[in-house]
Formats: C-alpha cells, sequence, structure tokens
C-alpha cells in the first residue's frame, strides 16, 4: 500500500459568518473574517489517495487522472470564486477550513473511489500559518 | 548602502473591472478575475528600505518601527478586507498588482523616508506563480 | 473527526552537551552542536488539534484561541531565548529537538484539551533538513 | 515513541516506459513522461525514523548518521544519475515515484534499524504538484 | 514603470560534456553533471517585464498572455525534454543554467516586446542552492 | 555579463547589545534581541557572482568551486558558532543583519573576484520575515 498526493491551488473570496446573527455578535465571534464585504485566500488542496501499485506501470493512480477529477469536482467550483455565493456544495455551509475539507471530500470520495484507488485524506492550507486534514470520518 | 527588506502578509478579497463596461466585456479582458462575485488572494508584500548603516546600532532602520509603518499605513486598510470596496486608497483604481504596489508606495513613501531610511522598492506577490516590483517611478 | 494544525516560530539559542562531559567527550557526542559558546535556530512549531467541527461556527477550534495557548504556555518562554538557560521546563534536559517536542506536548496538553479539542500531535521543525513529530506515548 | 525525519536531496533522469511496448503505446500510457531521450526532476526524500528518546543524548537516532547511512546506501546510486541505466536496484522497475519509495526503503530499512531505531516512512517528493509515502506494507 | 514577473517550472534531463573531450577530462572539469546518461533537474524560470501600467486595465502585461508568449517560445520544447538532445536553440550549446538563461531570453525578447512591454531579466533556478540571472546584455 | 547565486545556510547564535550600556538601555534599543543569554537563527547567505559566460565551459564561475570559498572565508567560521563571541571578523562589532552582510563582503571580495568573477551581493536572510542586501558600497 502506497498513499500518493496531488497538489493543487485555488484563489477564492470568502466569509465567516452566521446570517441570523448580527453584526455585531458575527465579529464577536469570527473577528476580522466576519468582515461584510468578503476576504480571500490562496487556498491549497492536497488530495491523498491510497492503493497498492499496479505492476504495469508502477502507479497507484495516474496522476494526470487524478488532477482531472480534482478539477472537474473541484477546482472549477471554487477557483477564482466566491465560497459563500458561487459554489452549490456549500450551500448554507460555513466555509471554514473544516468544512471545505469536509465538503472537498463528499466531492471527491466517489470519482477518485471509482478509479480502484481510495480516498485517504483532504487537506486545506488557507495561510501559511494553518491547515486543516480530513480523513473521511 | 545596504537595503533591509521586511515582509508582510495580508488577505483580501478584489475583482479586476470597470464598472462602465458590460459583464461580457469584462470577462473577455479579465477573465476569471471579473467575478462578479470577487475572489481573493493571500497577498504578500516586501517593503524595501535604503540608507547606511547606523554605526551605534549597526540598523539602516529598526525593523520593529518599519513593521508598524507597514501596519499603520497599509496592513490596517487592506487585511481582511474588500480591496474595491473596503480601502479608501483604492478608490476608483483598477486592483491589480501592479497599482496595488503603485498605491501601497504612495502609502508608505513619507512616513519610511521620515525615518531617515528612503524607501527603495514595493513587491506584491499575489500567488505563486506571479509578482510585481516598483521602485517609485 | 478534523486535525487542524496552527504554525507558530521562535528563535532560539541552545547546545548539547551534558555538563558532567568533557568538552571532547561532548564534541565526539553532539559534535558541532555542542560548541560551548551557544549556536541557534528559527524553530517552525506545529500545533495539530484533533476534534469534532462545532455546526454553529464550522470550527474544531477558535485559531486565534490556539495561538493565544502556544504562545502563552510555550513561544513567550522559548522565543529569543536560551533554551537551555533561560527556560524552567528545559532544567535538567538535553534540548534535542525530540526533547523540545515533548516538553511542549507537557506544556500544551493541558490547556488545548480544556478548549474541548484533543492535542493530537507537536512537530518541530528545526533546520530545513530535519523535523521531529511527538504524539503524546 | 518519536519520529525524527532526515530530508536529503537528489537530481536524476528518467523515463516511465515499458521496453516491449511501443512508443506510441508508452506515450498513450505515460504521456511526456515517456520521452526517449528522458528528463528529469530534483527529487527530495524524507526519512522518518520511530524510536523512542535516549536518555542520556535526548536523540531517537544521531541525525548525522541517520544522514550517512541515507547517504551510503540511497543518494550516492541516484544523485546526478540516470535512474534507469545506472542504478543497480531500479533493474527492471519501472522508475515511477511509487517504485522509488518502495526501492528505496529496501535499500535503508536494515542499515536503518540496526541503529535501534525503526524505519517509519519513506516520502519521495518528484515536484511541487505530487509526492508519495511508503510505510513498508 | 512597474516590473511584473511571471514563473513557469519544467522538467528536463540536461548533462555537462564537451563531445570533443575525454570522459575523464569531462568529469575533471564538470564533475557529476558530466554523467554520460544524464542527470535532471526541475527548473524554475523567472520571466520579468517592465513597462507602464495601462491606465484601462491596470495591467503592465496581460500575465495570461505572458503565460502564453513563454509556453509557446520555451516550455514547449523543454519540459520532459533532454535540453541537450531535443531543443533545437540549445544545438551546440553547453546546457549551463547561464546559458539556459541567454537562450531563453534570445527566444522570448522579439515576442515580448511585440507586446509592447520590454523583457527586463530572465532568472533560471536550476537547485533550491543556485540560480542565474540575465539582463541581456 | 550573467549573475549566478549560491545559497548557503548557517545556524549561529548572537546577540544586539552595546556592552557600555545598561541592561535597561539595551532592551530599550534592541529589544528581545538583547537577551544577554542569547538567541538564535538559521540564517541564510546567497552569494552572487557577475560576470561573461566560458565559452568553453558555459560557466561565469564554477558553483563548486564558489561554494568552496564561501565554506572557507565564511561558512567554517560561522556556522554553528556564537557570532559575538566566537567570529574573529564581528569582534567589536554588532551582529546585525546589515553588518553580517558587510563583513561577509569583506571576506568574499578578493578570493571571489581572483577567480575571474565579480562579487556582486552579499543577501542575508535572518527570518521568514527580513533579509539584507549588501553590493560593496
Amino acid at each position: 500500500m502506497i498513499r500518493i498526493t496531488r497538489r493543487e491551488r485555488f484563489s477564492a473570496a470568502h466569509r465567516l459568518a452566521k446570517e441570523e446573527w448580527s453584526q455585531e455578535k458575527n465579529f464577536d465571534v469570527f473577528g476580522k473574517c466576519s468582515n461584510p464585504n468578503w476576504h480571500g485566500h490562496n487556498y491549497i488542496l492536497y488530495v491523498t489517495v491510497e492503493g497498492e501499485v499496479d505492476e504495469e506501470t508502477g502507479y497507484v493512480i495516474d496522476l494526470s487522472l487524478l488532477g482531472k477529477i480534482v478539477k472537474e469536482h473541484v477546482i472549477k467550483y471554487v477557483d477564482h470564486k466566491n465560497l459563500n455565493l458561487d459554489v452549490p456544495f456549500f450551500k448554507g455551509v460555513m466555509t471554514s477550513a473544516e468544512n471545505i475539507a469536509i465538503k472537498f471530500w463528499e466531492q471527491l470520495e466517489e470519482p477518485v473511489n471509482a478509479t480502484g484507488g481510495k480516498l485517504c485524506s483532504i487537506k486545506i492550507q488557507e495561510t501559511e500559518n494553518n491547515y486543516v486534514e480530513y480523513f473521511g470520518k
């Protein structure tokens, strides 16, 4: 069993706030991340797939295939977008790094596992000082 | 003469578009950077100051003083903000990396030069694949 | 369950040597790391916390709270300090990266776990070519 | 138990192709990686060893000893070499990142474990956008 | 006047050797870089263009246009190639980082300057420990 | 004319303080950098040499020769040392990044220029947030 990881990047706007709360309460809880006019990040995404090495190719999964899956099911929805307003799978979801990782897992689990590999972890780096990792449960 | 550079970071939303143009024309010219709902970046700012070394301290400029100037005149206006909507000195300005560098120069030249050093360059890194440098003329 | 990691940095002097050994023996065992006049590093610390995502905030733990805990219980003791001479919790301890990770765990376990999250790992990067990870047992 | 990781680097040429296939079939399966005249990478290798901390030294394993083992059993064979043509332990093996990790494990397991530590993982970074990890089974 | 830089990457094999010299002499002069079976690198290319900011767009040059020019005139010739064997503009040229920078300048000067900007520098990073810069004269 | 840069690293302890000042005054001027028990950094040094490309080798200067010069005249004096106590050429000099760059220039100018190249700049990175550059005048 080997793990292989592909890195992808996307730039997006977002905001942390609950609509039903006042701006003051949102600021108390989320600080500057609640700015009503949005802010944004260069997010870095690491998708890790686990599997056995194919004897013929030496691959767990063809990285260009993995790249296509990630672009098709995640990147095209979020790159140069507003995570809160533009992305169907973030409707009604707080766009914290934690939830981004969980929703990306849900987007990628089926198409990645259909290749014969097994989705192993999703890592989202939001700034150089923080990242989250999700392992599917 | 020595050059000393301080790095600062800020996360912001922005959009490239001319209000007087249609969305189609904006997309033709600015591509995905024109998304009406904004996108964002982790910007990295490098402020370079040139000067002679003070014999007593060994400093061109005290880096913590330089840091305070940069935070007071630039970072507090742009971090976790929308560059187009929230920042007085970007009013009516296309928020390209080029113009960000020029406007930051205008914000920093006077307070930096008041320390005895001389503002030498502003570098703005927008993504890992592009950056701009401005030297004041 | 999600893991979230916060990165912090500190710059410190240290030395690897046993007081009861001669300088020659210390040099034999620890090489240039035993220099009696000290050397130093820009250490990078990664603190990883595991927990469930709060439905209301989307957080495992508020990163600014985690940052405050790490600064209060670790960084303020070690940044711009001599690890061997200035830090109470390194008294009598060889300041190898391994022991730094273990002692930081002891400093952080209680205050981190009091937030409802669970301290999951401490990673210390000493140079670009080496790092250690400790998982609490 | 602590894990300690040493990073090493090597620059090498390689090619992904099966000799018994036509160039067309190799291109279909391996794309530009099958270029008959080779291409190359700056590979980054991370060797992770797990063990208990020695009370006297504070070490899991002396990093300079670990470095010597990695240079002697891996780096000297692959640095500034052609992985397909020059390296005995890649004879008849597809030089994918996956197989590089597995073969390096086989080279390192015995000499690393002879030190008293336990080889824990081999990570190979081929480009800034992909890496593999192998844990020995 | 502003400078804008675009980063591109390519992975290639190469070798430093003079055909008319013996392998021994080549090894004496070029060391391990003369390995007859090639080695390779992940090269990083920085293309810097200088110009005035267009008032309408805020651009010195459209980065996606600059990217297209660099891919068309440089990257497509060198990525996943053997610099000595596969690249017409390196025929008879020692493929040192210095010469790579000079030849890339010759490839890019005309198409970049045709955009209205002015090619300002070519930087080639061969490993994390060395890079060259060429300014066209 | 081409510029070639070699990166080297060293880890050292230091302190900013004037012996004739009280500890209070030193703290007022140099802040935490004045800690009497020292602190330290992983310094990164970039040595840039300018010259014409040798037609036979394609080199401005042989990088392994440049590396030897830098190790012999700088690194061996400062790596795993105390800059204030252990280094002859820092006697009586405030070990600010600015002065480190100037003193390294003085150490390297003669041996580098003896190779036929011309020392062009010394860059010292002290932390990820600051660096200095010196051009010899």
